[in-house]
């Protein structure tokens, strides 16, 4: 059953935009209940991942009628993440604004999804703090910026210590320079924040354009027990396309499913991507065949077999290995 | 008068927003009229770019009233430029699309700006085809849309031989993948059009995170009489930033102004930036007194100089020449 | 017959070093009779190239000795090519240098290149001019330059019609900017050279690290019957790490392949890598293994396949084709 | 007296070359009593750098006779850093090393630096394992690696608390992954060795084309009280290319000395550059000049007038500030 901890982003369904087509690439922008009810029509959905905020998924107006209508297409939560990024007050950041007010609305907004999250049982609230960083050389204090998240990331985890809550680090985009960049940099803060139920959210797009190893990324995380959710998706290496999962790249996924399962990785496996010029549920639902037929692919293979590739060292067992694989012998 | 033909895109002092920002990063959105106003109050614009579409800053339906506008505010209009990025329709590229209908409303709307152009007494028409490539590997015949870009140039350029078409390059963005994606490609397909008013329109932060040397892309393509147009801005030469003019590279765009000059380029300087987090105006104007500035440095040092520096092909002659130039001995 | 055309360059089975372990990588320097012996033990390589210069492989002191071991070992030579970059001479370039003896020095070795591949019936030189760029800015002249390179290649195409002269172009390294860096400036110059016998050589680590898309660049090629040979490595797509064939890549690889199929190339399939820290005849065997295996698929597949992709433009059938050949149904 | 700790790498002076002129860019390699002559003779340099290793600048048969030379010529030693990428020995890794007797040896080497250090007076030993990581997916064990280092760093940092250790983390090169490669992930290292002695040094080049921003890195280091040491050079953010310090960046560099003055770093500043194609000493020293008015522009300004623009966040500031500095109105 490896597909049981399947999970979609539910904004996927809707209608992207871009900044040069502001006024979106499809015509409809189907409203939460319609994007639940096309979510659960492809099996291999478990779960779905909840935006809150007032124009987004989930909020204290909806959260009932939401809760339902999850239920009753069989859907599970398996995160809510505040929408830090959307909301014109958080143009320049959030725990990281200069502005003493901004700081405590986002605070008061994350705890609102700490909230809902532990009311929908829930136990996973994810941060992407997209607008915090800089855009400019002698545009802010790194070091106000750092000490702030810090302290305003233990004053959230002290809140509630139930509910994980998750770094989603992205080196750049919507800024030139996010705060929260890499993973190293993210291990770096969790340091400092030093809460049990703070840990790192790994978008693989992000870490594969931040020319991250995401086998050694899953390793580094999980040295720490710090790796709380997966984010999956594909792209060139050179910006966040959110491309369907798969598409690219290969090896570095199945190194990467190699460590999840040999650090014992337990979280869920949520696709994260834009449909910009296609059907959003088939391409998730492509999205997640590949992600279920290289889980197979290891299962079948066993770890053993990884673990004496990285005793031998020897690349060539490795490439013949995948090759053999992949393409068996002809007749 | 170096400042003489400075110019911006009027669109800039509209309402930005990107695909996290989609309701945009501004309160307002001035029309097109209050723009023109906002364009004229800073001294160093003295020309605009428009943008023609429906929505757009330019159409049959307004034509006059924007002309009158322009003329009551004494700008000039260097650009005619029809949005081929942001209607639905062109989801999958104009030129290149596979769809012949919209092949011809590409043709269509790019005669329309032409037209425009002749009547505004504008002598170019820019043309970037941000839709047009590909995301995904195997998803468009290569030959295919090469092929119809170069016949649709051809019967553009037949048109009306009178106004000039540049094609604006960019590697990437919105498409993982732009059909016209660098100066040298560019350039390539210029033969193939065989036309002499086709031409190159260098954005300068296009060609930064193409990994070009400005310098050598000004020269090469006036090596074929083909530098159109130029739009300026910055960026950390990892995306299409549209940072404020200056702000990054130095030494980059002083070699290139001196190309510029060497080559006898006499087209315009326009201003091509997202000023998402700040007041656009300024923004303008701060860039286009840093090109100022750069103008002046080079006509001070005089073009022989910087001959001489080719000549000696010795890097530590130039690097003691800038260091001497912008930080001279302290007291 | 697929691998009849499987070639390595000789100089692999060397000692290679780098600008830190300068002393080389491996205890042995085997001589060039040596290595062609080890050429021969692994079947799979048909041809060999050679470089020609006075401590290279090949120069007329040795020409007949190495033709005699290349004819008792059954194989070809597939490319006679000038050492351009490792001779103190070159330090800052060949035909691009401003000192005419130099230039004069490097039509002299690469005529002695086309010569000796007429004696030993080879159709094709390979010129790869390491040296050929600048490193910093406002250090060379760049219409000075391109043009002695169009200069020169028109006598040297015209000194012997019958041979192939192919430009390998890259994007950088060892100059931080070559001269003929991209596949696209490559057949811009190849227009102002017009010469028939003068054509492109494709390395695709170089094309990979300059985010050139394999199959389209194969594609622009072949529409000038320009591809006259092509190098195999691989590499993450930020520099030349010269790694063995199909390591990262595979679809882009695959893709390459259907062009080079669709567009009837017919040259060799050459290994290029640098096998710092494992036996080089096992390395290229594994190579040539993936080259072979890839090469079936894509015959099995048919081109028919991959043509009604092209048609389609649906990312979702080639995902899914992809995955359900690579992973068929588990049990 | 900006310039009091001025120093560059004593190998510079030398004879360069790459994996392609393997026998070297230059006619001479000047031994290690020539090239302190030819460090002395500019008068900027103040300290040099030594290898220490049998065919490096120091070892023990030498180390006197190396002690006289520096004393007569008035040149401090501010580093001693064992060779732990030039030795054959050390292709597959030093403190990473699978082989028992190679961590051991690598230990033994570095004890020897730190012994040599102590005796000559210098608080500092420079730690550059370039051949430590991996070139292949599956290739390593990415916690045994990691967990090797810090218990190899440990036992040194132990064996001479007295003694700094540095280490120097770079992305890639030779290896195409670093097992130190960011300097986030150096700090993270260092929570975990936990020792007073071990630090960060950041080549400033390194970090450049790790597309870090070097205030950060120096903010984030200093936070921890972490910067033991700084290289410096410059390059195009694409690779480290070893250029002269100040041909590419400037801004960069502005701002990072206003971190380093505002975080109190007090070690030197150490060039580290490659000049292939010019002469050494010149290039040392035109770099150390940039230096200069650099640090001289920053003591000019003020810390306060920099503080001033972070607590703004007014990026058209900032803009200004440098554009009025650097090009002074005309006439």
């Amino acid at each position: 059953m490896l597909e049981r901890k399947f999970a979609a982003i539910l904004g996927i369904y809707g209608k992207p935009s871009d900044r040069f087509m502001s006024g979106g690439y499809k015509s409809d922008a189907p409203n939460v209940f319609t994007r639940i009810e096309m979510a659960s029509k492809h099996g291999l959905v478990r779960g779905v991942e909840l935006i809150q905020g007032e124009d987004a998924d989930i909020h204290p107006g909806n959260k009932n009628a939401v809760r339902a209508a999850l239920a009753d297409h069989g859907l599970e939560v398996c995160a809510i993440n505040p929408n830090l990024w959307g909301e014109p007050r958080w143009f320049k950041g959030t725990l990281g604004s200069t502005d003493p007010k901004i700081f405590r609305q986002a605070i008061d907004s994350i705890k609102l999804s700490i909230d809902l999250a532990a009311e929908l049982h829930c136990e996973y609230v994810g941060l992407w703090p997209g607008q915090d960083g800089y855009d400019y050389l002698f545009e802010v204090d790194y070091l106000r910026l750092y000490d702030q998240w810090v302290q305003g990331m233990q004053e959230l985890a002290d809140y509630n210590p139930a509910i994980k809550l998750g770094l989603e680090y992205k080196p750049y985009e919507p800024r030139t320079h996010s705060v929260i960049s890499t993973a190293p940099k993210t291990l770096l803060m969790l340091h400092d924040i030093d809460r049990p139920n703070v840990g790192l959210t790994l978008d693989v797009g992000h870490a594969l354009y931040a020319r991250e190893n995401l086998g050694e990324t899953v390793a580094l995380s999980q040295r720490q027990s710090k790796l709380f959710h997966l984010h999956l998706n594909d792209n060139f290496a050179d910006w966040d396309w959110d491309l369907n999962f798969g598409v690219v790249h290969l090896f570095d996924f199945i190194e990467m499913i190699y460590w999840l399962k040999r650090t014992g990785y337990s979280g869920w496996y949520s696709i994260d991507i834009f449909a910009y010029r296609m059907d959003a549920a088939d391409a998730i639902d492509e999205s997640l065949s590949w992600l279920k037929s290289m889980l197979e692919f290891v299962e079948d293979a066993g770890t053993e077999q990884f673990d004496q590739f990285l005793v031998s060292g020897d690349p060539l067992l490795v490439s013949e290995f995948f090759r053999k694989h992949l393409f068996p012998l002809r007749r």
